[in-house]
């Protein structure tokens, strides 16, 4: 059995994550979606609130579970028995930072390994925080986060800049 | 069955081909390595030499097997039921190549998909026309390509220049 | 009165060049659509044909005319009398030549400039060399190129190849 | 009559967006120079002094308007009638950025688009954040700012600095 | 007599700093390691401990001495009468910050030089914010950072994780 | 006593070659230009005319030695007891294939090292194949080559043109 694991923020969950863990969920047996709860840039939204709306959109595919992680990412991959990291790719300036970190993961633990999947190229350019960017002057983000959340992304961003 | 295609023209095949087919094999149940005949830059070896050196260096492999590919991609990937193409990515501006490659090949087949796979960085550095510019004026290639090839790779190239 | 210009081999005009134009046309007065006969690349596509597809491409847009043109950029541009030439930008890697060549047109001619459009992301892996890729094996280009022409690039690239 | 936007912090205004400045003036009928006033990283220069700034810098350009902006990009795009925001373009890296917040902007309002100007050779190293590190030091910024605002940039850096 | 100069935080010292430096000192006849006070980004270690560290790690290298900095980088070379400035290079990303830098240093004074090392295929990956983010949660950084003083920086990020 | 080698095809020897050549000087003893013979694209200038427009564009510079040279540049390096190479670095896709070249030559020859120099700001477009693009349509090319040199080069450039 493959194991496939995706960490990320997820802050918010957008619809590319969302094309990712789909993708990634048809080339494995068992998809972990990982969110981090250690961020360097404070989270606008809670760890529970996360993995909240990671759960909400991948509810309907199969073999995809998702849980909070914090700590280090060779720890959880090794205790997962998992066969790759998945991330998404949407440019060649992500391409260095996620060499950087498989390339000291596998210091780490040799065995560990990468897949990066090329976002599509209609989700290319929606990222966590334009869609925080386009949110906070209540702009329409309905094409960019899955149609379940849309209201709960918009609604919570307003009112932290309303506490602002 | 996850079955993962990894196509190029392996002209020569490297230790970095080599390295890919490893890991990529780990993370599927079948792997087709396609030898692609069809190639803008004439290759140096013949479709049969590059199939014949993919064939010596993954014999160890299990669940991999080698062929020689001519035409779309994507009809060979609705033949073989492929799951993904899987290719190896060693910097920025390789990205941009497959990425695009990838786009025309959904919009052909949608169902295709493409992973990529970081190249270690003890490896990023070997590429084919690499190996073909040290091997020129005998330089050593033994840490480039299988130990079980380099007298052929080596001795094909001298004698091709030797012609010239 | 504004007039800018495109400059292209156009071997064969795609849907994004078609874009492009059709995007430059709204922000000058008249746009011309300059057809370079010189190429390093031998084209498939005679210097008559690459002009006769531009034109029929380019046939509902207002303000727009296509010329061949042989010889140095600058040239063309001060006897047009050019307020800037037009290119599509399709990643990173584009920009750098781009960017050398406008500031060697520059050396030339000082009032020289050069805008850069940025292609809509569901064209931005369409290529003039992708079509030929695609076309040389059958594969479906209707999604790169316009309608009118898909017929016209297909044929003759089958054509081409079967005389090889 | 062609109205284009060119939006920033402009914290503060460089010789470089004087150079962007005169050159999209000269392609339309009147630009808009739109000084963000909501900025995620706080700025050195109040809103009223970065616009006092681009206005001094910009007084001998004919059809440029300096203004005050708040909000989303969009709203101002639409509002005013815009044919294109303009944005320079400093090398390979912004590229990303300015074609990923473009997306997102048509996404939001289809006839948005953007034009790029690549930053002449002297002057693609010239930043306000390359300007605040020498002036914070006293270095000399007489090549990177307009004369006319030199010691308003430079006292005002340093006393901030004295004040931290 | 050349004098090269080797500026940066080095917070903490890595082994691809010390590998820098050491390829360095071969290059001229004195390496001035320049230790910068000055940080945006608040250092964890304090500047004298990042002059300890580098003086630890260097300690076996001749023609090296390790100085703390403050002020305009152009001043210390002038003082020093450098032939040129040493960074180490890790990718394509990071040359555009470099040579922007570079731009900027030699407009200021016009003799400045910049020599880039591109940093070795196996060290490319060690950062020393990667350091960072592998101790914070114990994981082994031995590989990264020289032996004396491994234990050193371990012990310093967990302390202050603790505190935090 | 350090040698530094700037190795190249020169075709032709432009102004940005020139300053390349100039700082090295600057930084070693002994600076050795290798003009390769072997060369993939074909040059239009041959090797003696290569040599000799390099011996004329740095007559003036003391410590400079112009070579001509085929094989491996390893075996020249060390031959020539050489400290390092010295490269030009035009941008940021320039340098993967440098710091490829140069891990290849680590591999072949372990203390082989690299050095790189960022291009001055006004003479970073300035390319060999850029002035021969220019010069074959007669355009200006003395603000790309030393003048020295500017008759020789546009006379065989249009030369070789009318024979084609």
């Amino acid at each position: 059995m493959k194991t496939f694991l995706f960490p990320g923020s997820f802050d918010p969950f957008s619809l590319g994550h969302q094309d990712i863990a789909r993708r990634a969920a048809r080339l494995c047996d068992r998809l972990i979606v990982a969110v981090l709860k250690n961020s360097d840039k404070a989270p606008v939204f809670t760890a529970d609130e996360r993995v909240s709306m990671a759960k909400t959109c991948l509810s309907g595919i199969d073999g995809v579970e998702v849980i909070l992680f914090e700590g280090l990412l060779v720890d959880l991959y090794r205790k997962l028995g998992a066969s790759a990291v998945v991330r998404g790719l949407r440019g060649e300036s992500d391409f260095r930072i996620e060499a950087e970190m498989a390339a000291v993961n596998k210091l780490l633990f040799p065995e560990y390994d990468l897949i990066l999947l090329p976002c599509n190229a209609d989700m290319v350019f929606i990222s966590s925080s334009t869609i925080k960017e386009v949110a906070v002057f209540g702009g329409d983000i309905s094409k960019m986060v899955n149609p379940e959340i849309v209201d709960f992304v918009q609604s919570k961003i307003l009112e932290r800049k309303a506490r602002n």
